[in-house]
């Protein structure tokens, strides 16, 4: 259910709406437009007597929403979700193209270090690096866990670049929220909605890339879990899918991008370094991406490729991200993006 | 690295080994088999000086397993686990076929128990039913949680049958582990590291269900992450997997079971209920399951599945259940198998 | 359409109903049921005046087919198709197993007589060996072309095994069609519409293989083209699909055997061969493929498997196959079926 | 096996090695380059003595091509295959951007005229248009056939824009090498590899389309086929792969692009309205084709796109495609591509 406020309620009377929904037992959501204010009603009943809300003062109409994702869709909220970050410019869902660049696992302070201060130059707002990392192999490096976190803490001190990394638990999860500026919900447990639900009971804003066999449906299902608890700032994110093709390490399916940003408000980022497995392949792809209208990019950068302890072979050289920036700054252009970067000199006062 | 014993070696000569592993900053996995006792050892770290375990009493020696999967692997042990209950003569991976039975989810007790008594009549000797469900939509029924829990372990003491049901996160895991047999691990969660892990730090048997685009190999490193901790009873179960294919949910993948028998001596059932998602296909394709070789069979039941609350399209009605026990058995013989049932006669005593 | 006659309608009257059908511009397709005559009407134009028809005698009703498939579907023709060979108690679709054996290419006569031998006496009715070999490269062995169809119709003659071989193109179909005893369309020219329909006229049965990414109604609307044109004698055979798994060449799906029986009355064959790619899956993957309720198997048997022109991992070695036939039997009369051969000892009076 | 000539190798030179080589029973391949010509050999026997060939005068070196394709392959060509076609400057491989423009089928004269002059004035420099369709029904629209052709062929006379169009067997081959500019194979023939045999005998360049679910390899091994008859001018499109996903009708696999063009010197180009089957997605997705740095675009366009008689859904309005060529400009751009279009200032004269 959705209640549609009048273009001129106030804001007294969207909090008696969300107040009288909360008496009727269910959850409101309260979205404000550019125009009017959408108030999302969830909650496991099926059936909702709705005639006592469409008599209250400011509304315009209650309607049923029959698509499976209800906060999600652009049926609740027409405009893009922006999601903003403190003490910076740097946006996702913006004019802005947002690029998060970083190692696949945070290996030590110096790699770390190398690696941002060279993303930072190049343009990148956001930072990756994994602290957990989810391994096929128990056998496998299992990341440093809160050292990585405390390292990127101290890059985001030094460079003024937004912290992203992947919460694997609940354990996890309470850590990366207090270091990080946003949590990345990974491919693997994109389907973990206890994990997904306590995302959602978090204030930081969250990264959620597709499962490898996630339908478009069940990508959005995914994220509807996040916003049913409270937490409105969802960032999805294509990193390729499974399929039989075997000349890259996933298809990177480009589609999805045009798709989600006709059913959804959230924005969507690519992730071309998973999404081909090839360092060769990493930087068309990104000019595609951006070409067909992503709202970031998130790309694995490695000062020593050849010795990472993972994902290697799909991590650009320093140089490599460099090129690639200068190519889709044009490409951006083109679709009416920007690349902000974070105030580049200020950051190389500083070192 | 893999320690072969001789086929006399002593317990002591083992114990004194594994104390050595110890020792040297390494896991040991002692797995007894018919004829010898072979010790697998785990650890990060690459590098591994084996010269001084060769030289130990009752050691015929240290083999390197090249494989990414250590403990599950038949190089490893050679005869095929077999996971024996309490009280019970069924076991998983034995002579007997194991069959679980029961409805998708636990909804209330008389539906519980109105299907536990015909699915034990017809001969399962397991019971099957959600108690936290992981459902697509936040706004499905996730079912009762541990009232449900409760209600299987009444018809465990009722009937004699063992209880399998899912686990989501550490927490449900903690309950299930308390009330039931065996802890079954869903699809979704296939590759939720840290579920996992928890599940190897169990004393109760898991049922690790294939993820549904996970390749042989990531399927049986998520079943090494599990004796990796310690826990070595872990049975397998294909459950179908995604693919192009629209006239099933799933595209059941029945040569995974020989593939899985190949390269490890761990048992595998077959669920054809999730793995076609109709049921009209699910007797053929239990028939099918069983021929090819199955360890066991995993199949929804509800007494009324036009009402089930979640996949009742795939539940059988019990009639049908019967029907389908009265097939498998006939396969069953041909293959070399029986299906012991759980000594029926009593339980009715008892009613 | 479809023209349904009255139970008791005669063969006059079904005549003066299909030369009326041909008049208005379609064709019929007269299919002779246990109980009832049925006149499918196929052609391009959407629409139909039926009232004519429904007032000839003879004629109960006169019903809109919705389903894109119409001839291949049971809503025309209730009964099973089976196929029928002249001097041989070998059908497809009827109550017996249709075996079809024999190695992936006629590599000589001295390979194909030796295979032969071998799969006769071990109950294969129908002999397979290709002529024409659509090979992925140019450079590999294409086939002996006419000339394996020469030593494939002295099999015929020495054995009494029917022959069944493929066709690439319309000129191999002539050949094919004048020395063999069934068609063979490959996967990869399941959607050859121009092959289809030379097949459609051809007087021999066909048997159309599923292409490897083929849908259920894909599957059944390449059939469908062969009978539009005239040729109601169709085997469907299921040899596989391509999906992410690595663990054999293609996913057998087995769930397409039940879905076809469902939606056709056409007999479909499974083909482990292919479907697995891997010698040691083929037989139980043959139980299986029996035990889900397929109408026959169609199974690769080489002489010199590690010397196989082609296919050879995947071919079973003559010993191989006895043992196949042995536990197929089995299996097969679990699910009440024969599997006759061709009256072995005759043949062997002949060698 | 490559023979590689010496820089400043005479014709006389190259000429005698190629009459060498038939003369030891193979074909020779000469494939000029920018600084050398090289020479492919294939034949199917395995065994080669490639002595005699290393002692000819204007000889460098003769290597083997380890890998499946030759003659496709970068190996033996290290330039970019340029397809040229007479009284045009469009070229396919080329720095101009090919676009390909046109209805699914050619419905009627006037129809056809309609959507050419439109396509005409928007750039695109080559016309496409189905006078054989490959349906998936049989009772479908089956194109017009040869009267397709001639209309295509006034078209090209009117316009000056080259024809593309596709040929489904044989006879309908003969024909499209008489009317058209390029000759078209599509998708669901990719390994009709008798056609591909006809095609490589044909002196019209051809454009292969990429199948359903071919892997790279598949694919380019298809090219081989018809380079290996002697047509060298071979271009590739990409037109969406078969996967799990829903939200389009085919997965658009932009990767296989950078790949294609690591491997093989030919161009390859992509369609992105079979690759996503939407009319919303194919200017996004172009946009994107243009970005990863496809050689050239496959666009359907219908003046009436809501009564056309086949891929209504996916075919854009002519306004949409002039915007869509109004971006693809802007991309074309930043990757250093023109979009050269065919003098429409005089082809308007003409009306």
């Amino acid at each position: 259910m959705l209640v549609v406020m009048k273009a001129h309620a106030t804001e007294e009377q969207v909090r008696l709406v969300c107040e009288k929904i909360e008496k009727l037992g269910y959850r409101p959501h309260a979205m404000p437009g550019a125009t009017r204010t959408a108030i999302g009603i969830t909650g496991n009943s099926g059936v909702f007597e709705h005639g006592t809300l469409e008599e209250m003062p400011g509304v315009q109409e209650v309607i049923k929403v029959s698509k499976p994702y209800k906060l999600v869709s652009r049926d609740l909220k027409e405009d893009n979700t922006i999601i903003r970050f403190t003490a910076t410019e740097a946006t996702i869902g913006g004019q802005g193209l947002a690029v998060v660049a970083g190692p696949c696992a945070i290996e030590s302070r110096d790699q770390a270090f190398a690696v941002a201060g060279r993303v930072v130059r190049a343009g990148a707002q956001f930072f990756r690096g994994g602290a957990y990392k989810p391994r096929t192999s128990p056998y496998s490096f299992q990341g440093l866990g809160e050292e990585a976190l405390q390292i990127m803490a101290e890059i985001r001190q030094r460079y003024g670049i937004k912290i992203i990394t992947e919460a694997i638990d609940n354990e996890s999860l309470d850590l990366v929220e207090e270091y990080a500026d946003m949590i990345q919900i990974g491919a693997r447990n994109m389907q973990n909605f206890s994990l997904l639900k306590r995302a959602g009971r978090s204030k930081k804003p969250v990264l959620l890339k597709r499962g490898m066999s996630a339908t478009l449906e069940e990508f959005l299902m995914a994220a509807e879990y996040i916003l049913s608890e409270g937490n409105y700032n969802v960032a999805l994110c294509e990193r390729g899918v499974r399929t039989f093709a075997d000349h890259t390490r996933n298809t990177l399916d480009l589609s999805v991008v045009p798709a989600v940003q006709r059913l959804s408000h959230l924005p969507i980022l690519v992730d071309p370094s998973h999404g081909t497995g090839k360092r060769n392949k990493v930087t068309p792809l990104s000019r595609a991406a951006v070409a067909v209208g992503a709202d970031g990019l998130m790309v694995e950068v490695h000062n020593k490729p050849d010795e990472a302890m993972s994902d290697g072979p799909q991590s650009l050289f320093p140089d490599q991200f460099d090129e690639l920036m200068g190519q889709v700054r044009q490409i951006a252009a083109v679709v009416g993006r920007t690349v902000p970067g974070i105030g580049v000199k200020n950051s190389f006062a500083m070192i």
